[in-house]
């Protein structure tokens, strides 16, 4: 008997016939005598619905993260409970818990926590008594005993967190797609399905938007070494493993990702004092705000230029701080740009083979793709291109990594 | 300054707009110096959509009651974090608590849960603050640990007992109405707004259908001597005071009430065993099923008939249970209607005035409407007639007692 997790996101329940086929899922998994812990998002487009009702009362003012918290982590509420009694309904015992209520303590950074300890004793009390636990994912409770969320991706990141905690056997992640792509299936026709990917591939892959898993989730199952797959919730067929060690593929790279969350933040004639850039990326990180990729070039007169790139969705908020920052100190101009994407390979593959990046410039360069910024990891290129070049930039990269796959 | 408990049913904060309105009148409360601690209940037809999933997952059969607690509590949840954005958007600070967090302890019994206790630490901490304080009604925490509802008007309770345990000045209970009437005003053109009234009469019009006040709530107002308003959350003119000793206006009934929730159950042949009554009952009681009028009567060969009537809601469980009990008992048939209505006069003047009861009868017998069970207490008279006549029974017993406001 194993305990395995299974994480469904807001797409495999969006209506009662998807949290049916979930029921059916969970249920198969249960009757072969496993231990299942269930792990769900808000149904379909009830993060959006709420989101828009708050936006009716908040107009252009920003709502408090607090309330907002509050409002969306009511959407698992209705999913679990809705798929409790799905279970039920095909005669199985299930409780739904709150992400309180299954002991996920956050800290208080509302619309963005991170766990800080999963309590699992009352998930074990239910397992206990042979019921499958379903639990909501995405949300937690901080030390104040408010409402917290974990932001984009929290419900992977829910999922892993139990595995680890529950020390569970397996985390499957069910999604929309059968598993882990050399590129997105939807747009690349020669896009092939991995069997198995290391954490560190994988991650690059999902930080880098290939928009499989999050990577907080990744980044907890590497370190604590839980197993991971990635399947869809429809077809059941074997889907992508993810763990620290998969049998070699003989593939150079794993993947081809594009991301379009991206802005780009350039100052220039920063004064050259010691400790000035620290004090910048900072004052971004203080509000939870990633810096990725970051090129610093000297200008003149003993000043230097910083250009970096932070998600898209926190643009404005970045902008802003640095705006201040270069009003306080004296910089010269700041210039945003988020009309941008950022094409990247991973693949642990290239560690020990020369020449993959020159492999994906040509790739670029053959169709008039113009590289704005480079980035380079032992196990990932990524390159800054306009966001219009960027499904071409992905296919052009794709066909010549993987010629015989169209 | 005086601490003010003010609830909003479903109806005031159907959409954004209502909810603003809402906030205005939370805020012009707060402006003139008092604590205020709003309750709310979900948002208009919330409620009911949650009602319709469930339905779509479960079908026929009924879902788990505990999942429908923690389904419905969502509602809620959305409602509560709305308003203290519309606060917080007028410039004020408020903060929502969910039931648990506002400390409500209830019993177990999901869908039907009684108010234990309520911990107000929290509540008086965020009051400390200067902060409105923006409370879910109808929901609770059992000591599992799971969410439990209060079960129908659960909000008007949860604001009473709030006022009850942080000792407010006035409880106000906002509604769709300007007070409480002497028949329901949207029926009954005549219809007066008394200016204040008794908790006893009250509590009979509450419990009687006149759905102004929910009956528990009212119960626990007299407990506690809390003072009631009850006043319409768009006209803000002085509403209906409920109190232990209001002004007498020199009224014999202050009001006709009329309850289609009702049942009518009969039991034929009951053997004449002492202690039988008692044990049918006690299995209806069991089951969180309020029996109220009942009528005994004489059978033949030493049994006899009990009829009773039950909440028409409840009215298939308690059939289920009183089948089984006569399967058991070797009684007689059962028997079942449903189109039946309950109409009451209700006033303290008739404590002391002779022939309330015959007029009331009188009024129907010249409307030719059939009496087919009879209950009457110290300051009360209702009557069971058929369904179809409820409305014009009304109007009639109305005109009778009224005579001057058609």
């Amino acid at each position: 008997m194993s305990l395995i997790v299974q994480k469904f996101g807001g797409s495999s329940v969006k209506d009662a016939e998807h949290v049916m086929n979930v029921a059916r899922v969970v249920t198969d998994t249960y009757k072969k005598g496993n231990s299942v812990v269930v792990v769900v998002s808000a149904q379909g487009d009830t993060t959006d619905d709420l989101i828009e009702k708050a936006a009716e009362i908040n107009g252009d003012s920003l709502a408090s993260k607090r309330e907002m918290d509050m409002l969306l982590a009511s959407g698992e509420q209705i999913s679990i409970s809705l798929l409790a009694m799905a279970i039920q309904k095909l005669g199985y015992p299930a409780v739904s818990l709150l992400g309180w209520q299954a002991g996920f303590k956050t800290t208080s950074s509302h619309t963005w926590a991170r766990i800080r300890k999963v309590d699992t004793s009352r998930i074990k009390q239910e397992l206990d008594q042979k019921k499958i636990v379903v639990v909501a994912g995405f949300q937690g409770l901080s030390r104040y005993d408010d409402i917290t969320t974990l932001g984009r991706g929290g419900s992977d990141t829910s999922a892993v967190a139990i595995a680890a905690a529950m020390h569970a056997d397996l985390c499957q992640i069910y999604t929309d797609v059968e598993g882990v792509y050399t590129a997105d299936p939807r747009k690349i026709k020669g896009a092939i399905k991995l069997n198995e990917i290391s954490y560190d591939e994988m991650l690059e892959l999902a930080t880098l938007g290939a928009q499989v898993l999050n990577n907080r989730s990744v980044e907890m199952a590497k370190k604590y070494n839980i197993e991971l797959e990635v399947l869809s919730s429809l077809t059941q067929k074997p889907g992508t493993i993810v763990k620290e060690r998969p049998k070699m593929e003989k593939m150079l790279i794993s993947g081809v990702a594009k991301d379009t969350n991206v802005a780009r933040i350039s100052v220039t004639c920063i004064p050259d004092k010691p400790g000035l850039a620290f004090k910048m990326f900072s004052k971004l990180s203080a509000r939870d705000i990633n810096v990725d990729i970051i090129l610093q070039s000297i200008g003149r007169d003993g000043t230097k230029d910083i250009t970096f790139t932070v998600p898209k969705d926190k643009g404005a908020e970045a902008l802003q701080i640095i705006e201040k920052f270069a009003n306080d100190n004296g910089t010269g101009a700041v210039h945003y740009d988020d009309k941008i994407a950022k094409i990247s390979i991973v693949g642990a593959g290239m560690e020990t083979h020369a020449g993959v990046a020159s492999t994906m410039f040509e790739a670029l360069y053959n169709r008039q793709i113009n590289i704005q910024m480079i980035s380079t990891s032992e196990i990932k290129v990524s390159v800054l291109i306009d966001k219009r070049d960027a499904d071409l930039a992905v296919e052009a990269i794709h066909d010549k990594f993987f010629p015989d796959n169209d």
